[in-house]
C-alpha cells in the first residue's frame, strides 16, 4: 500500500494475456499517482525454496501476471497514454531460469536451470552470483501496456504496437513511457517487474522479482503514435559501465545469427576467464550484459556486439 | 609523425580492399608503437570545399583507403594479434554523407546529401550541426583489420572474421582489440577514422574525418579466437549520456524490420520536436544515435531500439 498514492492496486488483482473485455479495477481520471503490487513473471511459482525441479514443471498458463487493467476516464483510440513512473520498491528476492525452448540460445541449453538471488531492498548493492560476480541492480518493470482493439484473447508473451511484454531495462525510475491508446479507457496493466536485466535478456528471464510501484497516467489527445517511445531523465548504464566492457562479436549476413555468435562467444570468454558453467555464463549474461547493433550498413555483412561489464567481477 | 613513436606509416602509404598478396609498408617486431596517418574514407575526394553534387559523383574504387600493411614478424594463423589503441589526433574537419544505395533506410533516402563539419581538433568540444544541435565527440577507427587466408582482392566494405570495416563505436583510445591471424605476419591494416558515430552507424557514414593515431601491435600465440573481441578500459557512453535519452521502438518478428522501424520513428520525432529536415535527422541519429535489441526473446515478436542523446539538443 503506498500512502502518499491515490490508489494502490494489489497483487491478486492480476490477469493473464491481453483482453479488451476484461473488466477493470480501477476507473479514474488521468493525473492520479497509483501503486501497483506486482507478482513476479511465475506468478509466485518460483519461491525461495525453489529447485531446478521446479523449473521443468512450470505451469505456463499461470506465466507473466499483470496487476490491472486500469481504465482511464477519457482515453480513446488515437490519444496517447503517458505513464510517467516514479519508483520501485523491491522485495530483496529475485530468480533467474533457463526454461528450456525459451531464449536466444535455447537449440544449445536444452536444460532447465534455475538461480536464486537474494538482495538489499533497502541499498540495491549490486547482487552476489555464484560467489564470484556481483550484478548491480536497476528495478524496472518487463511488462507495460494497455489493451489492443483486436477482440480477443492475446498471449503475454510478445510485446506488440501498444507494448506489453517489453523487456526494456531503462524503463526505469524517472522514465516517462508513451503508448498508443486502441481501446476506450486504454486499459492498463504492469508486471514482471525485474531487479536487473540486459539489453536482449538473453537468456530469457531477468532477476525476476516481485515489486511494488508507483506511477502516474496522463493522456495525450489525439496524438499519433506507431509503437512505444519513452525518456530517460539521465544516463542509462552508469551503474555498471564504470570498469568498462568486454565485447565479443558476431559477425555476418544474418541478424539473428550474428546475434547468437555474439553470447555464444561471450559465454565461452567468461568460461574461461572466470571459471563459470557456461549455464551460469548464459544466465550471467542476460541479468548483466548487452546485445548491440555495431553497425548495420557495410553490406553484405553487420556486426552485432555483446557487451559485458567488467565491473561485474571487479 | 610521431616523435615518441618507434615507427610512422605515412597517409600514402595506404591500400584499398584486402589482399594478402599486398607488399607490406612495415616489417616490425611485436611490441613497438606505431603512427599511422590515416586519410578520410573518401580518400581525400570530400574536402571542405565539396557540395552535394561531389556525393553523386564519389569514384567508388577509392573508398575507405587503409593506411598499410604492416608484418607483423612472428605472426602465424592461429595466433592473436592485440592491438593496445594510445591515442588519435584529429583533422577537425569531417563530413558526412546519404550515399544512395548505401545505409538502412536507402530506400527511403533516396537523394545524395552532404554535411560538412569542423570542430576543435584540440578540445574535441561538440560539433555544431544546423546551429541547433551540438554532437559530442569520440575519435576512432571504423577499419582495422588484417588480411584474410583466402587468396585474392576482397572488397573494403564488409566487416570479416579478422576484423576489417568493423564501424565499431568504441574502439576508442585506449581499447584493447584482439584480431584472429590468418596469414603470416598478420599484414595489419588501419583506416576509416571517425570523429562521432553512433551504433549502427544507421545513414552509411560517420563524421569522417583524415586523423593520426598510435597503437601496438603485441601477439599471443596460439589461441582460438573465431572474431574480434575487445576491452574498453572505462565506460563508453559518458561523452553523451549525461542528458538522458529520446528512445523510439520497433517491434516484429523480423530484426532487420525493426531496426528501420525505430529509426525512421527517431526522424520522424527529431523532426517534429526539432524541425530538423528528415535527411538532416536521418544524418544527426547516425553520428549520435545508438541502435540497441531491448529484447530478443519475447517469440515471436522482438524490441529493437533507437537512443537518441538528449544532450545533443541542450
Amino acid at each position: 500500500m503506498c500512502l502518499k498514492c491515490d490508489f494502490t492496486i494489489h497483487a491478486a488483482q492480476h490477469h493473464f494475456g491481453w483482453d479488451n473485455s476484461f473488466t477493470p479495477v480501477l476507473r479514474t481520471e488521468p493525473g492520479r499517482s497509483i501503486a501497483f503490487e506486482c507478482n513476479d513473471a511465475s506468478a509466485g511459482q518460483l519461491t525461495a525454496a525453489s529447485t531446478t525441479a521446479d523449473v521443468a514443471t512450470l505451469d505456463f498458463s499461470l506465466i507473466n501476471p499483470v496487476t490491472g487493467p486500469v481504465f482511464v476516464e477519457g482515453a480513446e483510440p488515437g490519444d496517447i497514454l503517458k505513464v510517467s513512473i516514479h519508483g520501485f520498491t523491491p522485495s530483496g528476492f529475485g530468480w533467474t531460469a533457463n526454461i528450456p525452448g525459451f531464449g536466444l540460445l535455447a537449440e544449445q541449453f536444452t536444460d532447465p536451470a534455475l538461480k536464486l538471488w537474494t538482495y538489499d531492498a533497502r541499498t540495491l548493492d549490486p547482487a552476489l552470483f555464484s560467489d564470484i560476480a556481483r550484478v548491480p541492480l536497476k528495478p524496472f518493470a518487463g511488462t507495460i501496456g494497455v489493451a489492443l482493439a483486436t477482440p480477443g484473447l492475446h498471449s503475454i508473451v510478445p510485446p506488440r504496437r501498444v507494448g506489453g511484454n517489453m523487456d526494456i531495462r531503462d524503463l526505469a525510475a524517472g522514465t516517462v513511457l508513451y503508448l498508443p491508446v486502441e481501446v476506450p479507457g486504454a486499459l492498463f496493466s504492469i508486471g514482471d517487474t525485474h531487479a536487473a536485466q540486459g539489453d536482449g535478456e538473453v537468456c530469457g528471464t531477468a532477476i525476476e522479482s516481485p515489486m511494488n510501484l508507483t506511477l502516474t497516467l496522463d493522456l495525450i489527445k489525439q496524438t499519433p503514435l506507431e509503437t512505444p517511445r519513452f525518456t530517460t531523465p539521465g544516463p542509462v548504464t552508469r551503474h555498471l559501465d564504470g570498469a568498462g566492457y568486454e565485447v565479443t562479436t558476431g559477425i555476418g549476413p544474418d541478424l539473428m545469427e550474428g546475434a547468437k555468435a555474439a553470447v555464444s562467444r561471450m559465454i565461452d570468454l567468461l568460461c574461461a576467464e572466470h571459471g563459470l558453467s557456461a549455464t551460469d555464463a548464459y544466465m550471467l549474461c542476460s541479468v548483466a550484459g548487452d546485445l548491440r547493433i555495431s553497425c548495420i550498413v557495410d553490406k553484405p555483412n553487420w556486426l552485432m556486439s555483446f557487451y559485458f561489464p567488467r565491473i561485474v567481477f571487479d
